[in-house]
């Protein structure tokens, strides 16, 4: 197999694209399908300031280091979760990664500055690990990037990702949620930060050969919360689909957002946003879900350990 | 196990309703079934006079059995496909039944009538088998119940083929195709007979077990140009989903009846129907799909054998 743009030794083969590609040409494959996605969507501009999340996988170690060659203004931004083995190990190689590229790095320790880590949260309130992480990630990247002036937050969801959400949305008919699924989301609100994704054009498979094939040293174990997660069964089912019909993953997700995400829009209209009385970050009830979680943890952590 | 609704030795679990039954009651509940989706949907009167489809398969049967204990006026439409061994088959089966019970029985044998079956017209067109079939059955039946002066069509059409031509439409973001998923369409023209499915609140296993418990004798068998259909592939999809989550694959399409479907509505209006100019049946174009498919067979054939 050869390389479809230089014809040197093919290392990666692409059946979407009906293509191969040596390293080389696959990195830069890969650079162009991010700058395609950060243009199509006018995700980001040469000017911004970008904090770029990064927990240490391939898919985030994939966004910072495309984002960085691309030429935007990156800093990395991970959270330490205090998961058991697992956090120190990604904390590692964040660190290391971003010493090696010289790159700015800001890191917020959950259980230093807010008293709890995801396993306590999940023992103090009625909320499984992956509900407290996501909100507790949202939260908190939204609230430092704004903090410290950032002018957007980039994520690393891969078009499984994407793809797998949307189907999760569409089996149980998530309307607003359907009408809220955007690559890059405007800040409609002061206490909110423009929020871009631009691996939605890129597979895990392409995500995890980009990181190898640029020799970053990533964190390799999934999450051990993540067993079981439904979100995996709507993964392989689209992979299942994929080996079937090579690029419907594709086609599925970016057709939602070329025909199917206008149906939804009017669905998410009309959300009215305050500030939340004990924070003031941007919420729809008084208090923000994220002080709630955590007051109700130190209600509950205070009455187990009085 | 027992029956939910009178105790006796259950001989079905239905894990979505949380259920197991008796054989009386297992066919009570479907035929149930049938009476709420006809309902719900404004299917059908006592008035009307209602052409049913009939294959030979486990959901014709059901459908036809259904509709004839809940007092419709029913009669029996069967379409001979020539295909191989399996046409012969089903129609005995159909005669059969319709002998049996005493009801009105219509064939319409494909080759007799207008020169070609499926095979012949695979192999004189370029459409696939699948493809000739459907268009030959969804003109034929309209035609005949019409002529015949039906005011309904039913078809047997259960809860997996609509999920899965639902998921298919979806992955694709067929957004006209979505916008027309009914499953109760007014005659729009008039040329065109009002179509209804009254058993897509019933699984492929539940129709099965319904035939199978009614003690009524089927058409085993697929039919052999089905092997690898897509079709199929969404069926299983949809089937491990149904496993992991019970209930899924129902809420999937009454979800989009109740909050998809509108949101496509607007993609599928001012479609101009006229009489096509050969046949004089509804169409979108001069000469209608099936003539044009006719004519090309016509063609084919007395240029391959003259």
């Amino acid at each position: 197999m050869k390389c479809k743009t230089c014809a040197a030794k093919a290392v990666i083969e692409t059946r979407r694209h009906n293509a191969a590609f040596c390293t080389g040409c696959f990195c830069t494959h890969v650079e162009r399908q991010v700058q395609k996605t950060v243009d199509t969507e006018k995700m980001l501009s040469k000017d911004d300031r970008i904090l770029v999340a990064v927990s240490g996988g391939k898919d985030s170690f994939t966004l910072w280091e495309a984002l960085h060659r691309l030429g935007y203004s990156t800093t990395g931004y991970h959270i330490v979760l205090g998961i058991g083995d697992y956090s120190p190990l990604a904390r590692e190689k964040v660190e290391a990664y971003a010493k090696g590229q010289g790159l700015p790095l800001i890191i917020t320790d959950l259980k230093e500055e807010y008293d709890f880590g995801i396993p306590e949260l999940a023992l103090h309130t009625p909320r499984v690990p992956c509900s407290a992480c996501g909100l507790s990630k949202r939260y908190v990247m939204n609230r430092t990037a704004l903090e410290e002036g950032f002018t957007v937050l980039a994520t690393g969801h891969n078009l499984d990702d994407a793809a797998s959400t949307l189907l999760g949305n569409l089996l149980h008919w998530q309307t607003e949620q359907l009408g809220r699924m955007r690559p890059a989301m405007e800040a409609t609100h002061a206490k909110l930060v423009k929020t871009v994704k631009p691996l939605i054009r890129l597979t895990e498979r392409e995500t995890l050969a980009y990181t190898m094939l640029r020799g970053i040293d990533y964190h390799e174990d999934e999450c051990p919360n993540a067993v079981g997660a439904t979100s995996l069964l709507y993964k392989d089912i689209l992979n299942q689909l994929e080996h079937a019909s090579p690029g419907v993953k594709q086609s599925f997700y970016l057709g939602f957002l070329k025909k199917g995400r206008t149906a939804f829009a009017a669905h998410s209209d009309g959300i009215t946003l305050k500030e939340c009385e004990v924070c003031g970050q941007a919420t729809t009830t008084e208090t923000c879900a994220f002080c709630r979680m955590m007051e109700q943890a130190r209600r509950r952590a205070a009455s187990r350990n009085p």
